[in-house]
């Protein structure tokens, strides 16, 4: 049975393509939504894909990954700065879990550039803009392989 | 057709009149919301009116407004204070952001001193008590002109 | 009639028994709510014992302890440490509230050694396992006489 | 006999309109004045209007506020961030005082989030322009009902 | 044999009932004790109870606790806060400590917010007045099982 | 012929008696200058007593008690903790310069804890209300004995 | 009958008129003795003068001269810096407490420049040398009246 | 003609295999030479790579791919935390700059948390071990399109 | 018509050859003005040079500046430190300014390592003594070529 | 007659060989002493070595050291990161002092890596275990050659 | 025989002209070394001007300029910030030295507000382009005199 | 066959007996060779003793000891405080590693007080002046038994 990655995205991602596009880029979650099929696909992996601007929805989704996932990916975005209770989730996990930011969060405030969720996370990918969703699938690929 | 104003409140403020009466005064959320309705009748401006508890629903609140209001009053609470998510989601908007307290924060603790709604609002209005909620109303309508 | 106690719990504590055993230990919440109630019972009093991994809902239960319940208990987890609307909820209270940990923050990542919830409560007890649960339930006993 | 209020500009506020214009806007301060006597005028109250380049001359005007007005609108300018002998003045004061800005210096320099002004004052009002001259003046009204 | 426990108590512990009633209470070392003894005895354990305003013989006690007795309990009062020569002493134990305090001192002056005691210490008893030496015993007790 | 001494005092000073009597007393500084007057006689000093609200005129006095004083006594208010320029004014001094305050400011607000004053001065006396100023003119007597 | 001032010296102050004379001066503590003996016998007083190298001696000297003495004189040496029970010792008093050291130590060291002392004191004197225990007898003698 | 990628590598990186292996694994540089050059080859890329345990020798290698590279690749190693020449060489820069680290810097020592290579990057991978030089390879294929 | 260049001279400057000798040297502030008018000549310039002790009346200056002056020299003294206002001032100057010291401040205490002067200035001089100011002309001269 | 060496040691170190001993050794003191012994015998010296648990004691001791000791080799033990009054202690010495560890603090806790020690000898020898103190005889033997 | 000025370069300025020329202006190091060639023959001096991106070259040169200069100009770049090797160089000398910028570095990223050049130069200049090269062969000039 | 010991030295210790002799001393970096040389033969050791002003290159060396040395004794000079790069080759070590210094970095300023050399060493040796080469040399034939 085909392995499967969770692709969890944090606050205000769901915008994507309106907010900010000079940080962000032009691309949907959506758009993004399916690069990351296509890559997960490419593995012969299986792709579960959520947003949500709720912290504690998404500690319940880590933990849920525990048992459902082989691997993780956490674009957590505002959290990422300020959320201990999703690094304890994190430390929960026994599969490898991914920091994925699509800017490069050390060339911002200052506030951006402490993250609790690398604390918790095997690897980091950042700066890549939607490509970067890519790029974590094939890390995370070989990181199960 | 009639501009909209939103007004968001953040925690703990559907206790006003009876949390901490010598900081924040008798009225409740209902007497605050009145004062505020007949401002906004006064400016011939429709005013959304809500509280939540939850971080995440301020910001799903915020990012609505982005389409819906004309501008954006948020008196965040305590998420004032730690919420780099609800600042993400004000830097998402184009209309005017107004961040409004009952008291005075710096006169208060000192984590109280810090704001990151402060970072994403065009303007400040703190300290007036239930009236400020008039003030900012006022001021909204100053600046959606 | 019987006094109520009411026993909150933060996000990630309904993995407990499976999540950094060496830290947390083998036991589950809901063997811990049993001792929990045990305790309860010896005393005489209700127990409400509930968990969240969503800020605003412990804000919401600790709102309606103010009226419902003699004394609380707050396990509040990661929110410990980043909760100023916890802590906010907490200081509307009038019966007694005790901060509860189970393992000694002290003894842990510095980002552990502040704490919200301690500015709100009325005592501290921590770093007992699932025993400190009783021992908390004997502390609210004695304060609320 | 109509009441007085005191509205006192700090250093450099005498340049406004020439002094870096996307900051501080194209309005002199004799516009601003004009803007505030009809504002105050609106609620029958007498105006004192002065600006200042010397510390200890604002400190003097403040004592003399205490005498001689009914309210204190302060806009310290530079002097907000620095002066405790300033800080000191409010606090002689029994009348309400405002702080007042042109921009909101959350959004600027880290020098300029920390305000003396604001640990002696009522309330705040700040980055709303010109404008906020007339909603601080509304705002003493009020609290000199 | 009945098993030993040690209570030692720290500078100005000898004052109680006298020193900062709003604080502390009313209630002297002696009324203490004598809890402590009760609650001891209903554990059937043997109870050494003492106070030291030097912070050296502390140390020594400490160190006489590592072969006398089968758990420490510890008020190191102002010494928590300042003490290197308290927490290496507890680090020799191989026996329980409990770190315990009348007050909650998070919610007093800053520097009483750091405990090196702590660093050493198994679990923490703090805010329940002269009950939590019963508090404190029956835990002991637990722990020595 | 007699020696002189300078007694300076900084802003706000010359609001004392009004301005909050439960730090400053309720002695005006008209009060005090009496009192000094009397101790500066009965050393057979000749005095001159001097208020400003002036950071600058404080310097430019300090400058003048150069070649006109034999000892200076300096109460500068609010600039002890802001003023590097009466620092540097006093570090220009040979003769004896003495620090003074009405209260203890270590008891008060952090931000009135570091003296600039202090740096450049012989002595201190803190804390003894308007006795302070006998206080200081005894000490200065001794210094230029 | 004859009221008593209590004089404490705390560690190294034995050592008067040998140590570090260019900081200290050349008078011994029997020198300084002689000197503060008459000065309280011209206002009438006794004296109890004593010196320790033991944090805990000076401690319980302070709790008695909490019920032997009208005011105490504390030259607490390095225990001035570090010394959180000889604050608590202090908090117990009724009496007035004065800070005395020989030397100015907000020019010396940054780490003699925090005081606990200073947090539970009535005033201070400092930087007068041996002639500084004569103005704390005067100065505590005004304040016992 | 094909395009060249610069991969850089800084000081101890020469030593891989045998330093710290539960940190950076057991490979060498030659072997994870051979897997940048095979990712290299895939994408039809020309590359050059380079060790030196020199902070200058890196900064003219950096300037070297200014005009020889269409993507730089860096693992700075320490001077990552330690170089701002690096970071200025880096500024210089008009192609895509990829920061990389075999491990999760963030999860080690504190002072490996801050990165001036972060400062002049478009992108950062860490915590990949050698398989990071592939993904590096990747996303500079990518942003060089 | 010449241009005209303004040097302008803070707090205790018109002390010069008097105050610490050994750091700022034995020219006086009218040797030092010859010097100036000596080199401005020579570049067939014009020179208004002051010196206040006063914040405000630098302010006032730098202001008169904007409109009369082709370039502006300021040896700010302590303001240098401390003033906000005077680089509010300098940075509503569109001609170049810029920041001179007899001494370099770097080697002197911490406190004076900080300048609020440099933020708002074109160029630094420093630590030439006297010939600072030759030297600030020639550069001044430079930049308004 | 032969010199003399003192060798003080501080709280806790009476119990070296049991405390901790993966950090410390198993050697016991006595063991340590004997080495010392030895190594002073063979450059002629005499020795005398105490322990104490008390800061006040080492202070005594150290200033005994003052007239009886050619040199004095102090382990402060944990007071070497908090006490300020062994640091006066040895700064009245005019004889060679010597800071002694058995384990290197700076591999350690963070806050055992300031010494206020360090800041009163003349030099430091630590992380070679029981071996150190010989070092440290034979250093101190040439210091006083 | 005519005396020699040693003016060194540090990392990048190799690529003036090229690298961020908003920041360092369009001209190169050749032609600046052309321009101080032209000031340095004005006065009669000869002159030694090098680059290199080499921490320790640089160090080298300073030292070799230590007999063969009779001043010495640095431009440090980026190790003006980092270098206290650089510093300790710069402290061996005994004739003048002067710390050199192009831009003024106060006014750029925080991490540049720090010089450890300033520690061991005499004056600074910083700020004026190309052109400060001839005023510190000027300044030199004038030092050497 | 003989062990080998590696001596590092770092930058500017090349001109020991010129540089700063009231700091650093009058013998050269060749007599103190001498001396380290004629303690290793006493222990049947042979020396490798080299000095670099190039950070880099003493990495490499560190690196060489690696498969070469039996013990290591670095002098880093100024890196000591600023080179994580040398932390890095330390760590590589499996041999012992001493960090050495001629004065005491302690008693110097604030930034000489970290060491990253400490945090690679097994032992630290300063204060001795040329005599600590000797110390350090015994010292690893001690460790290399």
């Amino acid at each position: 049975m085909a392995k499967t990655i969770y692709i969890l995205n944090g606050p205000n991602l769901n915008l994507l393509g309106s907010r900010e596009p000079e940080i962000y880029g032009h691309e949907t979650l959506a758009d993004i939504e399916a690069r990351a099929r296509a890559a997960a696909k490419s593995h012969g992996l299986e792709l579960v894909f959520r947003q949500s601007n709720l912290e504690g929805e998404l500690v319940t989704w880590i933990q849920e990954a525990r048992t459902e996932a082989a691997a993780l990916i956490l674009n957590a975005g505002a959290y990422t700065h300020t959320s201990v209770a999703i690094l304890d989730a994190l430390k929960t996990l026994e599969i490898p879990a991914i920091e994925l930011h699509l800017s490069n969060p050390h060339r911002r405030e200052s506030f951006r550039q402490h993250s609790y969720v690398a604390l918790g996370s095997t690897g980091v990918i950042a700066g890549f803009g939607p490509r970067g969703y890519e790029l974590a699938v094939d890390a995370a690929a070989g990181l199960i392989g």
